[in-house]
């Protein structure tokens, strides 16, 4: 499979439509023996732990992997041969290195792990040269890179997946099944966001970040120095997205963000590195939790909270409410009117949790079993190289990846402006109230 | 005890800020064996619940009591001969009745518990006439309602004290004393709201309200047809108020609000009294669920939730989160770094509440017990009472009336103009930065 057939890739005419709503047999027909060609951009610890999903499946090869990072690139190398696979390619020759990976004639795909900043010129990239492009989140920090990737996408009918692992969790897939089966009627209000506390990622080891540090803190840290804002949307808004069919028959319409001041990384530092570290100068721009609502063009809000400069458990803050029940991932509660055995008191989400796991799961469980995120991770590499090899367009797409990831530059200037509303760009220019959602309808990816 | 005592009732002069602080021995000495003369304007539900508690204690007589229905006032009049008090004066004789009542020299104070359309003018008229004022909430519908309130008490120096016996549930006190003794550290963001299925309140019984249905179906649900924002936000911001001490050193600066679409008062109505009753027809404005994010003066946010139209279980929403940790309520959890056991783990508050356990319930548990909302009704009456018969600020007064009040209008335009931010009005005309806390500092009230 040396092209992707573009016609009906991303567009939404009849024949994606059908494929989209009821994967037609015949294009499924005799697919399953192809095998998919990949390079990875960026195979720090995200890019390896994706790699590692792809060398256990049988229906994929890395031809090539691009790191600006020797030993990144060496780790990496040593797992695919550990794994029995052919030596791959390798791109290290600097920060642009990866537009020479993408020009290969031996790939279909490209995946891309690389710090925020880069997502976007990656993509495009990749979309330009031919590849089918999996990228991780965000897809772009800007409105311009959310058109960027759209209108490539469009332009040269290629596709471009972001990569949300959490969409494929467990139990918001369950939850994803018991909306779509009616159980919680019509939707009305839904939460989520992004509540980890982040404190020593951002600065590794210690009090320090930036060039020499480690993992994230090398690039991540930089973010909350320059920008105020819900910079990190896609994992709580992903789920959400697809309960409220954003951009298949729905939209966003606006959002307005209000930011706290900020404390915790300016605490952070002062107390790993002490009063005279340099990096206790440093005026974080960040705001410690910044609260966004969104209204929907289908009258339903979200509510997303990022908080990632103070000690906290885990959270991504899942809520979904409807007119006929609710259900919160806080408390692993549910309630559901004339269901749930007591009127207005909460059980346990558990109850439901089996009767409703999402027919993917049921299917997937044991190829699931130890990959990243509590097995997230596999359904979601599983998606991309699917829809790559059965040459169907995404199920989590350019669109998707455009109004997810524009949350944020749209937050920063709520922020900017005293928490002004700011109107949505409709990426689909129009289309989204006729388009078709393809996210897990079936056990097949 | 036939007037009272108006020299620093309420400026924040110097007398008041050493009574606000310390509760001067002066002040206190020889007063317990007063009896305060209390007139109830609004005996209904609310009302009665409040006239128990009068009755229960025996620093109190209600001289006189005022109801449009006659049921409500003999009802009233049998609870007062029951608890063996010489029947009161009644005041059965129209809307307006009540300026009769706050006429009376027989009366150091009244306590207002009618529809919220009235709280205002009854407030004032009760201020004009002398009579300390206890309201019930919210004090105020609209903006101008707010500064009514407090220009009435700044001009006859009469305090007024908005009755909300949120501030003293159990739990919220001890996470008062908490952040008081920063367990928290410093306050970034919290959270309120009033989540309540009130669909059977707003229609009662089956799918009626207005004139001749029952309790507050009478008046409640009108605000649902006419009205769009976060109508009931005091239960929610009074505990967090107190936190973040607003207008003691810290006020509201801006708001948003935004809006859902209207389905569940409809679809109860549908339900209950069928596809052809009359009040199905009706539209109302009240989205299910309103979102609103404050932010304040010292750089914290709050959100509240009015969520009052759906089934859902009963939450009032509460997280108050600093630097050092996290209290939650919907999971009666808390984490406080460095203290709980387990690294960004929750652990149950349980944990902390007998510990922390305010100084008010240590002394006054007994006497609460029975009381209405879980005993917390004991503390909003013991602190109107004690705050008249001391010649005291009330720990909750007019500034705060206001500034909780008057997020409903400002919510309403909020949502009437796409969730533009709205100016918070200084009610305390500059004073904020230098006014005290007077609540719950010690076990008296």
């Amino acid at each position: 499979m040396s092209s992707i057939d573009r016609r009906d890739f991303l567009k939404g005419g009849a024949g994606a439509a059908m494929a989209l709503s009821g994967i037609s047999p015949n294009i499924l027909m005799g697919q399953d023996d192809r095998t998919v060609r990949i390079g990875i951009i960026g195979v720090g610890g995200r890019g390896r732990s994706l790699l590692r999903l792809l060398l256990r499946r049988g229906d994929t090869v890395v031809n090539a992997i691009c790191d600006i990072n020797p030993e990144a690139i060496q780790r990496s190398v040593d797992m695919i041969n550990e794994a029995g696979a052919a030596t791959p390619t390798q791109y290290l020759n600097g920060d642009e290195d990866f537009r020479n990976l993408v020009q290969r004639d031996d790939l279909d795909a490209v995946i891309i792990a690389t710090p925020w900043l880069w997502h976007t010129d990656m993509a495009v990239a990749g979309m330009k040269a031919g590849k089918a492009v999996g990228v991780e989140v965000p897809a772009a920090v800007t409105i311009q890179g959310c058109w960027d990737l759209v209108n490539t996408s469009e332009q040269t009918g290629i596709p471009c997946m972001i990569m949300e692992n959490v969409c494929y969790r467990r139990d918001v897939m369950t939850v994803l099944n018991m909306v779509r089966q009616g159980l919680f009627g019509e939707l009305i209000h839904c939460q989520g966001g992004y509540q980890h506390d982040l404190r020593g990622i951002k600065f590794q080891p210690g009090a320090e970040f930036g060039p020499g540090a480690r993992g994230e803190a090398v690039w991540r840290t930089h973010h909350s120095i320059t920008r105020n804002g819900e910079l990190y949307p896609t994992h709580g808004m992903g789920p959400i997205s697809k309960c409220l069919n954003i951009n298949t028959g729905n939209r966003f319409e606006t959002l307005t963000s209000t930011a706290t001041k900020a404390r915790g990384l300016h605490n952070y530092v002062k107390a790993e590195g002490g009063e005279d570290h340099p990096n206790a100068d440093i005026r974080f721009k960040l705001g410690d939790v910044v609260t966004t609502v969104i209204k929907c063009a289908n009258g339903e809000t979200i509510m997303l909270s990022h908080d990632t400069n103070l000690p906290r458990p885990y959270s991504l803050n899942f809520r979904v409410q409807g007119t006929k029940g609710i259900w919160m991932s806080d408390n692993r509660s549910v309630y559901l009117e004339g269901v749930s055995p007591e009127p207005h008191q909460w059980e346990p989400f558990s109850n439901y949790s089996e009767q409703y796991d999402h027919p993917l799961w049921k299917r997937h469980t044991a190829e699931s079993e130890g990959a990243g995120h509590g097995g997230m991770d596999f359904f979601v590499v599983h998606a991309f190289v699917e829809s790559v090899k059965r040459q169907i367009p995404p199920p989590i797409d350019v669109y998707e990846a455009a109004s997810w990831s524009v949350i944020s530059p749209l937050s920063e200037r709520s922020i900017a402006t005293g928490s002004s509303p700011m109107h949505f760009p409709d990426f689909t220019r129009g289309e989204w109230s006729r388009r078709v959602s393809s996210f897990a309808h079936t056990d097949e990816y």
